[in-house]
């Protein structure tokens, strides 16, 4: 077993282990999601090496340009698991969408995510322009901002209070929030690519922590409310998780398989759908530092400041089989190998996925610990 | 202007002539419906010859055989007014979805469509095996079966009343019975096909029928839910009939798009909703009397009993630029050539087009006036 097996797979358990820890007992209530996202592990893991063939027939395939002789390997594999993740999404539904006003949030979150993997693999097959990227997940996000019934109140921190007061309404303001939060999301996971499975790799380790967080949630149980969004947040991550462990087990270096937009869209959309209904979308972004710092990193090339090159890849050192960091290729992968040095690519992606857990475990920090001096 | 660009906007334009004739006067609440529908006429329009470059670039296309000298045709257009579809849905939702209830209705619906619409696509880019045919519709339709509140009673005929009493209730056998709806709409959409426009013909005429229907029931108001289920149903198959008028403009005889799976699905998927959902199930299907003949004349070569080529074409004499009908071929289409005699393609269509409209008068007759003979 090599280090990224055992890293992911350590990360997959932690919310698990961590919950037992703390002495989380809920285990009973999540069986049928258990179940139903064990199903989509094993789908995703059955369905890969036959659609990747169809893909690769299809003409859907890329060369792995950060290897010797490259070879094609077949692209847009997102869709399997995210084919599993929304039929396990219909089945947990029928678990745990009591009453009308969880049906309505299941059905929005699944539509939203739904119509972001259609536009995701259509951008796959057909590579849309940049203007509909940003345009379609705004589109996307409409049934869920629609379906939103939650409060539009957010609580001032303490040091502004005597400013702004206790809370402010903020309305249609907070739904066009939610909103540029998931063509974030989207774009987000989409734009730090570009080594073997560094997508579905950070996905990972972001839906773990959002879980940690969920049980922790559940296990507190500050009142009812909460204890029901975290529940429905858990349900729509649970299955993420489990199609995406599969996913890695061909994506991961050498990759034998490719994401795809298809993934990274549905991934970025699947978060922002938890982090909204979960209510804790603040504390979501806390997971994406590493998004985040490759988004700032990208801002001058993204919005044509510089020239943006299509493919914002390290230099692929043939003769040494290394990478080494392109300063025009403004992205978070070129910096860290700026910082380290040249690097072998399965040794980056791990430290990839480190950094990933280390700004986790920051987050935590952030939203345990330092946001109780503020609030 | 041919014949067909008339028959077919004379049935696009019935419901709406009709309605005003029987003193239909509910048009008001139909404005914002309208201007979204309107909407999505435009975007159809405008976006079809920017994307078929898009899709002949990705390889999507398809020769028309039924051509001299065939040309390389761009596929799978259908993605088109679907997504057109699918964003004047979630715009609908804001003025329709007043309460939770209808907001369940229209989140489910928007979603089965759409998963449809996502799967239809897939089988365009990667020809799915026969065996996902029939699943995976079978899958889409659950979240509306889930989210259905309705009654699973049926009124039994007056003859059969001494047997069976005056209701039965179905329970579960109706929900079974709504997901073989939804599974028989979106195939025998897609499988009476072959000759130029005939997908999106039919579905033209069969939204006219189903929309005429739902605006007879809505000016009869014989109970609020009535109703209120027939307004549901106008809601989704108005912009459905809108993107499709658009679409015919270019898939006509002689096409410059063809429609796809995706566009087959989408239909398909559309109207079994617009059944479900407008508690008219039984009306819905009078409307398929040509699919539900195709289907039968097809059983024995798609179930295997007789060896099933992929395209079930008629054959087409060059020499003469007409089609002939081929005996081993058993459709619909080459039933009816083999009737008529060897006729040129643009004429085929104009036939098969009459006959839906007719085939809907009939439908017409039997739910207004043989039905109250038994019920």
């Amino acid at each position: 077993m090599d280090f990224f097996s055992l890293i992911i797979s350590s990360c997959a358990c932690f919310p698990f282990v961590f919950s037992s820890y703390i002495g989380f007992n809920e285990w009973e209530s999540l069986i049928p999601l258990m179940i139903t996202s064990f199903f989509s592990f094993i789908i995703t893991l059955r369905l890969i090496p036959i659609i990747k063939k169809t893909t690769r027939a299809a003409g859907l395939y890329g060369k792995d340009l950060n290897k010797n002789n490259p070879k094609e390997i077949p692209e847009a594999l997102g869709i399997v698991p995210a084919t599993a993740y929304l039929v396990t999404l219909i089945l947990t539904q029928l678990f745990y969408a009591s009453d009308k006003n969880s049906q309505v949030q299941y059905n929005s979150a699944a539509f939203s995510v739904c119509f972001m993997i259609f536009l995701g693999f259509a951008d796959d097959v057909l590579n849309l322009r940049w203007r509909y990227k940003l345009l379609l997940p705004t589109i996307a996000s409409f049934p869920l901002i629609v379906a939103y019934s939650g409060t539009t109140l957010i609580i001032v921190p303490e040091p502004l209070r005597i400013y702004l007061g206790k809370a402010i309404e903020l309305g249609i303001l907070y739904k066009i929030y939610m909103m540029m939060l998931a063509v974030f999301c989207t774009n987000a996971i989409n734009i730090y690519a570009g080594v073997n499975g560094i997508e579905a790799g950070q996905s990972l380790v972001i839906a773990s922590a959002a879980l940690t967080h969920n049980f922790i949630e559940i296990f507190l149980h500050i009142s009812d409310d909460i204890y029901k969004q975290h529940l429905i947040s858990v349900s729509l991550l649970l299955p993420f998780l489990m199609s995406t462990l599969a996913l890695l087990k061909y994506n991961k270096y050498p990759s034998k398989v490719f994401v795809g937009d298809t993934y990274c869209y549905f991934a970025g959309m699947t978060f922002a759908m938890a982090g909204i209904l979960g209510h804790y979308s603040k504390t979501m972004l806390l997971f994406f530092i590493p998004q985040i710092l490759n988004f700032l990193i990208s801002v001058p090339q993204i919005f044509g400041f510089f020239e943006c090159p299509r493919h914002r890849l390290p230099h692929y050192n043939a003769k040494e089989d290394i990478l080494e960091p392109v300063t025009k290729h403004h992205t978070l992968i070129n910096l860290i190998l700026w910082i380290i040095g040249p690097t072998h690519e399965r040794e980056l992606v791990n430290i990839l996925i480190i950094l990933q857990i280390v700004s986790c475990g920051l987050a935590f920090y952030i939203r345990y610990h330092v946001s109780s001096l503020f609030y």
